[in-house]
């Protein structure tokens, strides 16, 4: 497999970081020796190098300089589209940020890539919340794979969960945890801090972005319900029909008042299917100290999913993280790996 | 795919009412569609027919004369090895009462199916806890699978969890509550309930069986973390290796000295590697109120896995249920179904 890397900000930087540290393993256990022949970003700089990048020296090269300008061998400087049609790549991995409002660079790129027989995997939340049908049909019209698992919940295993494990299950409803910056805030301020205060530790312990708007206002737990909607429940779900409640919503003062009745504020992301359709919503709630929710603090993400035949299932894990959202794409990338052998 | 169900205890008849439910969507989304040729017990009876038998007429004569010996075509009492043998099954369902010293009868009944060149799959932890990697490999030597999702916590995923979405990470821990019963009486004691009235309502809802020793002594519970370590850890640990301490060794005193201290007991199940081995444990843990698993209450299970790369994952859902062990069954079958086809 040759990958094109597009995007070299902290979330590709990790999947470089776990296909060195997990080379052999990787080898031995699935066969699975990739070379990255292309890697693409506006900012650091761009390498096409026919017979593989070393990507010891790419990560050296970001450590000392923060750009890989210097890099010893291959062609510099092409951009995105011209290192999805003129490299040698088979697999584009596309990490940059997300546009929840036009998905775009990111939607233009999948676009160019599936329509030129490229397999695509993305943790960009943005072109999947608007465009997942579109996609997904041009990605089957095209003959190649198209897999996200690192847009919900980084690398703890949501979409390859229910795709694997839940066969022959219908998923009712899913309520959870979704956003790491949202829930470790309303967890600081539980032992005391205040809002401005655990947002900035949250920025400080790299949790919370600079702009941590999505996160505290509940848009990106609303994009990630939508896709949970329409890939795992058969949703046709749209951003703007999800109700959404941020936490800036909620007071030191209401916080207080919960805990003395020993509960606890989360921000809750639900969908729960109907008889015609999917009806979603994003809100902080006042959970009972009885609800396993209650007890997911921190940065720690996770989901219920009440089902048909098992009831309730409940997964959780990392939400955000270098390693963690870079392993969402080698998992991805494992997952063709496998189908391809076929 | 060919089924020969030995054994028609609860297990079996859940698998027999989730393959009827699911006809058609099990068709339509995988290809599925088994016939059911033969059935073999030696309580309620056994038959056989070459081209499929009626699930409906089944049920209904379980229901009515809980036998199928009235069943109206076939050949009737066969036993498990002719079944094996003489059916045109090519897939084994083996769900039969478990047996933790011997294995047997179950054992004898796995190595025969295998060697006959039979997928097994089973719900049953006495083969896999003393010969998983003779089956193993015996499995291996005939080009057939052997699967048993069930041994573990009945259909809440778990050997297909780690198998499908842990691709490439290392488990180093693994922490759980793996016994419904135990956990039941431990939260209805936190409720007042003695110790023996606890039990008494456990078997009176079907959670317990009429023998509860292997649950409360811990027994049960080890042989599903011997299975999770030789499974999922890549260890060879034998059950008698299990340090083992079961819930009969806590008071009603501890229980509320506890909680007035708002922690739990839990009966916990762990395993974590070593640098040469895998140690292993059972026994009742005072919980404190923040630790997820302090939650789990009731008989629902859950399993805290310690990884390399994505920190912790939880996955908590039942443990036990005719429905949802049945389901463990099925999702064994969809997944020897996929494999073939490739």
């Amino acid at each position: 497999m040759n990958l094109a890397l597009i995007g070299l900000g902290t979330v590709n930087r990790g999947l470089l970081e776990l296909l060195l540290e997990k080379r052999d393993s990787l080898l031995k256990e699935y066969g699975f020796a990739p070379l990255v022949t292309a890697i693409s970003d506006p900012i650091v700089g761009s390498v096409f190098s026919e017979k593989g990048i070393n990507i010891e020296e790419i990560l050296s090269l970001l450590m000392k300089e923060n750009n890989i300008k210097n890099y010893s061998d291959g062609i510099k400087g092409w951009n995105s589209e011209k290192t999805i049609k003129e490299s040698n790549a088979d697999t584009i991995v596309e990490a940059i940020p997300t546009n929840l409002e036009t998905g775009e660079p990111g939607l233009s790129i999948l676009r160019t890539a599936l329509n030129d027989k490229k397999n695509v995997v993305t943790t960009n939340k943005g072109s999947i919340v608007l465009a997942y049908r579109e996609l997904k049909n041009l990605a089957e019209e095209n003959g190649v794979f198209l897999r996200f698992e690192g847009t919900v919940l980084s690398g703890t295993p949501v979409i390859s969960l229910v795709e694997s494990t839940f066969k022959g299950i219908e998923i009712k409803e899913v309520r959870g945890i979704m956003n790491g910056t949202a829930n470790y805030i309303l967890t600081k301020m539980e032992i005391g801090f205040s809002y401005e205060e655990a947002l900035k530790r949250a920025k400080k312990k790299g949790i919370a972005e600079e702009q941590p708007e999505a996160d505290i206002k509940g848009w990106d737990s609303a994009a990630k319900i939508v896709i949970i909607a329409n890939v795992l429940m058969g949703g046709d779900l749209k951003f703007k029909e999800v109700s959404i409640k941020g936490i800036d919503t909620v007071t030191e003062k209401d916080i207080v008042k919960a805990l003395a009745e020993r509960k606890h504020w989360k921000l809750i992301a639900a969908a729960k299917k109907t008889e015609d359709k999917i009806i979603a919503s994003v809100a902080p709630e006042i959970l009972s100290d009885q609800d396993p929710l209650s007890k997911i603090t921190g940065s720690i993400n996770a989901i219920n999913f009440t089902t048909d035949i098992l009831g309730n299932i409940m997964v959780s894990g990392p939400g955000a993280g270098k390693r963690e959202t870079g392993y969402a794409l080698l998992s991805d990338l494992l997952y063709i790996n496998e189908k391809k052998k076929r």
